[in-house]
């Protein structure tokens, strides 16, 4: 038997979207419900790979089916085709297995030419709109069909509105639009080298074509390889006929919602306007109507319209977003489809239909939009707030959430300020690890400097404080206490409001809404647990994190950067004085100061997490990040070591380093200095000793080496710290489990994860600076560059934030497999910064790891991304 | 049949290394041609395996084996073991298949206790050596066999000397060294718990199993790790009877060659000491006399000396280094292996035996030592003069070499002072490239900080520029133009001698001799050229450098680094101007009139190859390395682009970065302003079209792009090249090839070479990035903490002068195979810093790499390994 190329809408149904397209089989679907479409056809993704097969030509035999299902086109519509009475009109519009937005092109109301614009006009009354539609056909066909850029035409569009004053494009009259297409049709002859075609036939052979040829366009083929969509596919192309809502008062279109996309609320929400195409809608000359309008004008369309939406919403078990169009007073259904909806709706919604009956509580889960949904764990701005607000600057949103107080311009002074009850916002020109206790402080926090992944971006995340990074507008003068935007000063006492989730910052105090996180939210968080695999963990340095962690649902600690706790006053004085400690014996005194404060802290993080894991990283940066920064701290530091000046500042020159990232950090201390990794582990064993006892519950922590590179290497380490807990455990003659791991940081470490895995019990991938290794890109100065990698289509994601799945996914996924070659059972984790993101946790669950470890205000998205990535591989 | 596990030396000719042993098989191999040796067996590797299997016993059946072959070794011998007359005393050594120096040990004169003792002294005449053996052997035993610290023992003797005031061990009389022996034996039965053991078998099979397990510790794994031995392969023990030079006039002992180490010519060259042992020698209490001595004394024993000399490089057909020891009118040989000789030594005697027969062509050019080969470059020091030499400070030997001059402070100073004929060495704290200028005047470059691979060191090896670097002691001040060293002042006038081969820095001048170059060291190079499959090219980047490297024998440019020539009077401006233009026109303006001179270099740089491959790297550091430093040089560009300083001071800081090497830089600045590779591009093609005219040569150009990470960001810069090459190729009316391809040198490039192949015509590993990134080390920084993972044998080498074959490595051979999966002709190189480096181009010719490229001074050398590389799998 012949294979078949072409189906109508209405023979189509079941046929799959591996044939039809998901815009073909979505058109097939509504038939076959019985619901009024514009009729039209499908040209199936077989026929694509045919075109490419046949040298980008469509055959004879396809091109006589094509005809035979227009013939039978005009039958059902009793429309024909470049007719002089009721012309065919119709798009064609391309559509893939899966949906590529924007990537392949669309053809509207091809079938005008000289004659059909005029009975068009005629038979919708409105002269300017048909030779509006007209003017647009030439013009897409030129760019789509030809491949011609519309730069020229443009221009003269825009060269006329110059002329006569018009500012928009609807104010431009028939006379002026004529006059227009016959210069678009010169221009084409010209440019081209032939008529423009005036048979309807001509024209979509060549509109098919051209649909076919754009599943090859740049754009396309880049598209495809950051999705993994297989260019072999190819594209469907579906022909519909074309109605329309502007031939009179029984005429109109109108969008809608099977439900209140803001509130979730079970009600019709829609738009409708009279005697009108979707287009006016969209130049915004007339204000649409609410549904209710229809109802009164014309209750049998409203009732129509209500039935089908409550339909379609059954079929498809979920909330749809319609369009429709009544042409002569028949409703027609343009486009059906999962309707977007806010976080709060999304959550209601899904409880909602679990509650009907309608979806499970796996598809509940799996329907939550991921990308949104932390969005309510935060206070928000009123919707009428934002409206009214008046903005001041903008910068990246880095992290969520709404904080209104008086700009104060250091650390110091917004500790005292808050001490003092007063609620402010910490400027800086970008922050360091000192301005940790400011940033405590503050409601929110603004730098001048910095990007998504800056300093302060991270570590706001990481409490779930509010800020926005990089208000490149922003001067910032911290000796005066002022910030200077487009020559306008603000000081301590200017009041604003900071929108973390959009990066905007207001003048004055904007209307908040408090966050939800009981009700529907916490059926949806309960039933992730049921459905994930992957433990999630946080990382928190303090009791306070923990706390959070635990409220969010945190299983476990899988990272505790034990440097965030040296910065506390008495602290970063034995911690300098270690430093700049000029013999091994003057550095063990000062380690010995330091180990009661550490083990304190540790012991507390144990209290608090009730025998849940905790895994504790051995120092991690460089040292020089720890010495003193301004003159006055390092004199300072001199009077309290009884140093010289000049001494002081030579032993931070020599700590000084041109590229910290790469330099003497991480386990590369440990080997240099034995003493700090012992002095931590000792501290880490006491504390858990301590902590076991008080509470009767057994403790069992995890010690992690970071910035491996070797076995030798982390086998040495470890040595140094198995002696010293066997030696702590035995003193206290208690029985106690520990477990000592490696971060996978460095691409050496994950290329020799087998040799490594003999002695690591576990890893924890630390994405941050694998990512920067691997790709070999600053986190701080990469921002600088990266717009140019985005805007060229080379990478779509900042690496920082969604792992490169492509290039540091492979590494991962290849440590992974060495280290299970060498043990079986390892323990395998992730706590770098994409251990939060989405997109990023489905990968790691696809690699097999045991858990993510992210901060405490990420986890809720974090649990429910590690259900919806299990319940993904489930469905299959 | 029962296996064997015993062979006396004499019948054991034959059976190989891996049974025996290195030592083990040498001894019998000397057995079986006739050479008196001191008798004894071996115990075979495969005992040491059963000796692992039993539980780290010695199996009865073993022991029997063992105690047969010591009564067949009596009988030789005529001695009895714990014999109170003529009693025989053995050493136990350690041998394993191939050279482990210093991992395992040995124990010399064991059979000794309070009897034997005794006899010792009256048969050598000499109380004190008999007690003094006694006195090492108990330390020996306690050390190794018992596997305690000789810390204390040691200590008892320091005690006694100090007590009575002697300075040296051998001026310790016998008397005291009674008394001591009795100490040591105390401490024996305190510390382990029983007597030190009389009996000669017990002490035997102690000693046997402690060389077993010597092969398990923890130096001996770590050294196999490095060294790739196979932990399975085991040592044998060799069992030695112990002759004795010290018996009288007729007894004596001697080291010698077989020819001259020194010079390489044809005669005996000996020493010899009457009545003697060996380690009289390494004491130094006596002076030992040139064998021409021996020869008056005792003719018989020379002549057999020389003949057995001439026998033993007859049969190993290479240059001998021998022990000896002649025991009462009888010589024994002790040992024998290929010496060390000196570079020039080396090649004349590779040399001399081809043309007398005895070696072929190309087993004298594996025979050369890569090591030190490249001293044949230099001029050098006279031994003579460097005896008399007075120090004054020493750094690390960066490049070698030997250069005389006077102090100069600045680039600048050294320029204006060798314009005036005077001879000056460059000081400076750390060089930058701007200092360049200063180190072409100079005779040689020292610097206070920076290592081996530091900027003066890689540049100064790339010029073959004599350099010392990292002189610690020395503190540099440019303002006063002084160096101070151990509070010493030098300045401009004072005369020094940089010896950049050992890093020595004398005061006034050292004699010279010049390199040697033709006769011997050529045809040593035209057999390597016959022998090699790699082809090696030069990194150069002018004309000068070309010639350079054509005489050393390059066969191409591998990397001319365009950014060298910016650094130019005129050109650093326009490069300043473009690097802060505000607008895309202004940038092209700069770029325009940086195009001439680009076109010129490269252009002379064509003429010079003559048609030979040359390739050409586009820009790769970040843009601020070419922005002004000093506060003088910025107010200067101020006036010269009409702009403020403080708007300088913004757009230079705005150039800053955190970590330059993961930076803004590369192929980046391709992406983020293609108009920079476009003139290059341009300039490259331009230049080859005119190079090829004026030549009649056809020139094809390679064009490199740095720093990819991505096969769509390599796409995209080649189209702007190919396009930019296309229209001037089109528009001269020429015919022209050219190939673009990529460096990889950053982990993600590596990881996705077969996609960046797709498009890439060769790939050129980066090592020095490439290791950077893979083992996130900073070169500029490492060396602050690679030396302590040198004192803890976690690395051997200084991965940026040997690539790190086990981690780097594992991603080269990698991306090597995934690059020839893609493209099975891909043209593959290397071009870092470890192209020149024997260890690594031997690992590069076995990852089938097509050539290297390295400073033109290393080509030799490379030249060399490479061949060496080759020989080594033909031999297989």
């Amino acid at each position: 038997m012949k294979k078949k190329y072409v189906y109508l809408f209405t023979e189509a149904h079941g046929l799959g979207k591996e044939l039809l397209g998901g815009k073909g089989a979505g058109l097939a679907e509504m038939a076959s419900l019985g619901i009024l479409i514009p009729q039209g056809f499908t040209i199936t993704t077989e026929a694509c790979n045919k075109y490419y097969e046949d040298g980008k030509k469509l055959a004879e035999d396809l091109l006589s089916e094509i005809h035979k299902k227009l013939k039978e086109l005009e039958k059902i519509t009793g429309k024909t085709f470049g007719g002089e009475h009721n012309p065919l009109l119709v798009s064609v519009r391309s559509g893939a297995r899966v949906s590529m937005p924007g990537m392949m092109d669309t053809i509207l109301n091809l079938g005008l030419n000289d004659t059909t614009v005029e009975v068009l006009a005629k038979e919708t009354n409105n002269e300017r709109f048909a030779y509006d539609s007209y003017r647009r056909f030439i013009l897409m066909f030129t760019n789509i069909a030809k491949g011609f850029s519309r730069k020229e035409m443009d221009g003269m569009l825009e060269e006329v509105k110059r002329e006569k004053g018009y500012t928009q494009d609807y104010e431009i009259p028939a006379e002026e639009l004529k006059k227009l297409i016959v210069r678009y049709k010169e221009w084409y002859k010209v440019n081209i080298g032939e008529e423009f075609p005036m048979d309807p036939w001509d024209q979509l052979v060549e509109a098919i074509g051209a649909v076919f040829r754009s599943w090859d366009n740049e754009r396309a083929i880049v598209y495809r390889k950051m999705n993994n969509i297989s260019d072999a596919w190819g594209t469907a192309v579906n022909v519909q006929s074309m109605v329309f809502g502007n031939k009179g008062e029984t005429s109109g279109t109108g969008v809608g919602f099977s439900r209140n996309p803001g509130t979730g609320k079970k009600e019709i929400f829609a738009e409708y306007l009279v005697n009108a195409q979707g287009e006016d809608v969209v130049a915004g000359i007339r204000t649409p109507l609410k549904i209710e309008e229809l109802k009164r004008q014309q209750p049998e369309i409203y009732q129509q319209f209500a039935d089908t939406s409550a339909k379609l919403e059954a079929h498809y078990r979920d909330m749809q977003d319609m369009e429709f169009t009544v042409e002569d007073g028949k409703l027609y259904f343009l486009q059906t489809r999962s309707g977007k909806r806010t976080a709060a709706a999304g959550v209601k919604i899904a409880c909602d239909m679990v509650d009907e009956g309608l979806i499970t509580e796996q598809e509940a889960v799996s329907r939550i939009d991921v990308s949104t949904f932390h969005y309510l764990l935060y206070p928000t701005f009123s919707s009428e707030g934002l409206d009214h607000g008046v903005v001041l600057t903008t910068g990246n949103p880095a992290s969520p959430g709404a904080g209104i107080g008086k700009l104060a311009f250091s650390a110091a002074e917004a500790k005292a300020r808050k001490d003092q009850g007063e609620k402010v916002i910490l400027v800086r020109e970008e922050t360091s690890p000192e301005d940790i206790i400011g940033m405590v402080a503050a409601e929110a926090v603004i730098t001048a400097r910095g990007g998504m992944t800056s300093h302060a971006a991270v570590v706001a995340r990481g409490m779930g404080k509010c800020a926005v990074t990089g208000c490149s507008d922003a001067y910032i003068d911290e000796e005066s206490k002022t910030m200077t935007v487009n020559g306008k000063v603000y000081g301590p006492d200017d009041l604003v409001s900071v929108n973390g989730s959009t990066g905007v910052i207001y003048l004055g105090a904007i209307e908040l809404i408090p966050s939800q996180m009981s009700g529907d939210f916490a059926r949806i968080m309960s039933w992730a647990n049921q459905f994930k695999r992957l433990a999630v963990r946080a990382n928190a340095d303090s009791p306070r994190d923990a706390i959070k962690a635990m409220e969010f649902g945190a299983e476990g600690i899988g990272l505790c950067r034990t440097e965030h706790m040296f910065f506390g006053e008495q602290r970063i004085f034995h911690m300098r004085k270690m430093i700049l400690s000029k013999s091994l014996e003057e550095r063990k005194q000062a380690l010995l100061e330091l180990l009661p404060y550490q083990k304190e802290d540790f012991k507390s993080l144990f209290l608090t997490m009730q025998g849940r894991s905790v895994n504790i990283r051995l120092l991690d940066p460089p040292l020089h990040e720890f010495l003193p920064k301004t003159e006055e701290q390092i004199e300072e530091l001199a009077q309290a070591l009884h140093l010289s000046l000049t001494e002081i500042h030579t032993r931070i020159e020599v700590h000084q380093e041109h590229n910290p990232m790469m330099g003497f950090r991480g386990d590369r201390l440990s080997i240099a200095y034995p003493e700090i990794a012992q002095m931590q582990a000792r501290a880490i064993i006491l504390a858990a000793i301590e902590a076991q006892k008080e509470m009767g519950i057994s403790v069992e922590p995890e010690i992690m080496v970071p910035f491996v590179i070797d076995s030798l290497e982390f086998k040495k380490v470890k040595e140094i710290i198995v002696s010293t807990c066997d030696e702590e455990i035995n003193r206290a003659n208690v029985k106690m489990s520990y477990h000592v791991g490696t971060m996978i940081e460095i691409p050496r470490a994950a290329l020799l994860a087998d040799e490594i895995a003999k002695d690591a019990e576990f890893f924890s991938f630390g994405t941050n600076d694998l990512t920067q290794m691997t790709m070999g890109l600053s986190r701080d100065d990469a921002s600088n560059f990266l717009k140019y990698y985005y805007e060229n289509n080379i990478l779509e994601h900042d690496p920082f934030q969604t792992v490169d799945i492509h290039g540091v996914g492979k590494l991962i996924q290849l440590a992974a497999t060495l280290g299970r070659k060498t043990r079986p059972d390892m323990h395998l984790g992730v706590c770098g910064e994409t251990a939060g993101d989405p997109l990023s946790i489905d990968f790691y669950h696809q690699c097999g790891l045991d858990y993510i470890s992210c901060s405490p205000y990420r986890i809720p998205v974090a649990r429910l991304a590690a259900a919806q990535a299990n319940i993904k591989i489930l469905k299959k």
